[in-house]
């Protein structure tokens, strides 16, 4: 069952909730999302000290909350909240680390309405301050780490008019591709090494 | 009415459930709640183009949601969770920024049950990062800057069976009094302008 936001937009259930809905169901051999697999890298990161990253949790705004006595607080209703940020924050070797994830099933083009206004609004405001902003597309069976200026251009091509997509053509030629581990599952932080450091 | 987490912590309502909650009730000479003041000295500073530094959403976790034919989907029920981070972070000058902040009516001493493990263990991830890790106390009718690496101190003396608090002559001695202004309500930028740059 999908949800949607208010804007149309499919809400993404957290790991958290995924597993309430699937205690009655096997867990093997289960596919993992990208969520589930960056959560799992970050995870490794974190336990590794290699870095501090954290996905932020999904906003919500609550209108009723029961209180039970002896028993813990109940959200009996809540809606869901279009964030003013991306997903994922953190530091990596004393630099701050922002990312969004999203992916596509489209087989040509990674199209652009994944993203919107206000989180475009954030990476410009971030490497403003000289953090690094990217995100990680999930497209083509291939993880790619587009840098955030790239997005911008592409964004803005948009906006003039253009079209409202990434070719993969233009993802081969402006993104890398994140190499794949056992424990680092989607080990992007490689790339911020090459790039970065 | 005070809400509680499953542990007996209060829970802190976000802006926007206060806004819901008093949109019946006068706007004018409202206090400002320590959340509310520094919501706004964030959203000063990122219009001015100071820093990138926003709050974290309340954890949820989601258990059931009802989806409305052609309107949104209502959470119906959820509950709260305790954070395994701080609530803010983001970017200053390219630096990581990550804090915490809290206050006490006690007329004495900051008593360190306002943190608990999973922030402190967060803080020290921070710090090994190379991150700029801190606390905002509202104490003794001031706001202190407290860095971790002093909290940390704290902690670890409670640890060993030391005092379950922090005197106010320890906090004037190791931690900074933070300038109040007019649109940077708590302007704690200043203290890092000084100790890092």
């Amino acid at each position: 069952m999908i949800f949607r936001y208010p804007n149309g937009k499919t809400y993404q259930p957290t790991e958290h909730t995924k597993h309430t809905k699937q205690q009655s169901i096997s867990y093997s051999n289960r596919g993992m999302t990208l969520e589930e697999d960056l959560n799992e890298t970050n995870k490794f990161y974190l336990e590794n000290k290699t870095a501090v990253i954290h996905k932020k949790p999904t906003p919500v705004q609550i209108v009723n909350v029961d209180y039970p006595r002896r028993s813990a607080a109940v959200i009996k209703e809540a809606y869901f909240k279009q964030s003013s940020t991306t997903d994922y924050n953190g530091v990596y070797r004393g630099k701050y680390i922002d990312f969004e994830a999203k992916e596509t099933k489209n087989k040509t083009s990674f199209p652009l309405n994944n993203f919107h206004d206000h989180q475009i609004e954030h990476m410009e405001s971030v490497l403003d301050q000289g953090g690094i902003s990217f995100v990680i597309l999930s497209a083509f069976d291939d993880y790619y780490f587009l840098g955030a200026e790239h997005l911008l251009t592409f964004w803005n091509r948009q906006n003039d008019g253009g079209r409202k997509s990434i070719t993969l053509k233009e993802l081969q030629e402006f993104a890398y591709t994140i190499p794949l581990g056992y424990q680092a599952r989607i080990d992007y932080l490689k790339i911020i090494d090459k790039l970065y450091f």
